[in-house]
């Protein structure tokens, strides 16, 4: 494994992607000590709120709040996670306090629809203008593809239309695109086959994994992404969040076993492992339930029984 | 990945480490019928029982009640774990109900002496009557040696310790050595140059890998010892059992998320994943409380949410 990369970005997507799925909506005031906690623990990606329809997403009903809030860290991109143009706009009245936005479709027809009510052509279509549109105010663009490495509806997705729309995104002028495994359905082989693709097909593309844990192979798919070079993740304190499909099933990989594994290998993120921790000591304080976040449980790798 | 082992072997030992670590003792009718079920989903290996001293680990005291009994499933090879030559004359009483010896001592000074309260020396030198014996009586017999990746009292254990004991073992007659990270402290790229040097030591002896997933990395680092040719591993079903040490941590890697991975990679395993899947689910069930194991809660990854 001598031809890992050196070091990895990882982009913290527990204050939009975590706080969205609590059944409890947390109160702003949370919010902003919790990102604030996770932006000093050394990360450099930070998503820190979404601009949906607060009827639907009331959990995320104050976006406004905070990211107008939020104290900004220097070195920390802060980015939120935009569904359509109107969202954007909702956005830009506070232009000065991000960096990124985040465009999200599924490759998927089935769960695109559930999911934003919309076919996947339309969402591209969409997309393309709200990119166009924040290329003009400076923003840096993301484009995350939902059940990339398989649908809980559909099956099957074909890495063929995922890297095509990947294509289109780019040719949008994303600089990045994510390819989530939105309900745990990639295996390390197939991560494997899909990035080696991926490279090939998406040349000065950034890619980058979002991995969950819904079948605990998480770390498995981090480790055979890195192989082939990705070295950009997505992930959540706590192991927070995630896709509620299946019922009970958990979601993103957690942010310190991520980090930890990562660190162990040789393979630098930047993030202060104890510091990251205290955030989610934090979080699990507040949701009043045991998180699943194995390092969170267990500690850092040199804990010893001795003290 | 196209040099991954066709196939791999998998010893469930939740029986044994599992029902061992549980706080509450499990009635002697309910192991054998979970021992059973587990016996007909396919598995090659399974360890049912320890013969450890009743007073100190009362939840195994009912082990010569469930060697004797327990149905034995052809194709199965049944195992039993042993501490010592007192512990394989009391398995020897009931010879014709196994096939294996699993004989364990660690690769840390401290965790040794607090486990089997002897120095490794005086370990080994036991153990190799205990291998004499018991190939003379035509038993198969594996080393297990703990902490083989670190020692949480200890923290780094040296590689050659470890291969010098395997290297014992394997002289003294045992035709498999197991690795185990006993808590939880081996990280991918360790694995992989563990497993590389240990195959060029080691040459005829199967090598096994026996991990925990205390820091969630249990299924990377199989795939690491998968793609350095191992080919054979332990776990247990629900995610039971391992080491309580850090407290409030889990343990073994699961069967179900093992198996799981392993047969969307293509690597069989011979385990028909919904019957173990059903053992899990009576074994979570008696004891009342939501076991680890991933692939229990979210079901295998051809789960649909439209059934």
């Amino acid at each position: 494994m001598t031809d890992l990369p050196p070091s990895v970005l990882v982009r913290e997507v527990g204050p939009r992607d975590g706080f969205q799925n609590e059944p409890e909506v947390i109160p702003t005031e949370e919010k902003l000590r919790l990102i604030d906690m996770l932006a000093r623990s050394g990360l450099r990606r930070l998503e820190v709120t979404s601009f949906v329809r607060a009827d639907v997403v009331p959990q995320l009903a104050d976006a406004e709040e905070v990211l107008s809030r939020v104290p900004r860290v220097d070195g920390v991109a802060y980015s939120v996670l935009i569904p359509n143009e109107r969202g954007l706009e909702r956005a830009l009245a506070h232009r000065d306090r991000f960096d990124e936005v985040n465009l999200f479709l599924s490759a998927s027809q089935t769960h695109n629809r559930k999911n934003v009510n919309r076919s996947i052509e339309e969402s591209l279509a969409g997309l393309e203008g709200v990119i166009e549109r924040a290329l003009d105010e400076g923003l840096r663009c993301e484009g995350v593809i939902s059940t990339s490495f398989g649908c809980p509806y559909e099956g099957d997705v074909p890495l063929e239309r995922v890297l095509g729309i990947a294509e289109r995104l780019a040719g949008a002028g994303c600089a990045e695109v994510a390819f989530g495994d939105t309900t745990g359905m990639a295996n390390p082989r197939q991560v494997e086959e899909f990035f080696a693709a991926a490279r090939d097909r998406l040349g000065e593309v950034e890619l980058t994994a979002h991995f969950h844990n819904t079948r605990g192979q998480g770390l498995a798919n981090v480790l055979a992404a890195l192989q082939q070079g990705v070295a950009s993740f997505e992930s959540a304190f706590g192991e927070l969040g995630g896709c509620p499909v299946p019922p009970g099933s958990t979601g993103n990989i957690s942010t310190e076993d991520l980090v930890s594994m990562l660190e162990e290998m040789g393979v630098a993120t930047g993030i202060d492992l104890v510091r990251l921790i205290e955030a989610s000591r934090a979080v699990q304080e507040l949701l009043g339930r045991p998180l699943g976040a194995h390092v969170l449980r267990a500690g850092p790798v040199d804990w010893t029984g001795t003290t």
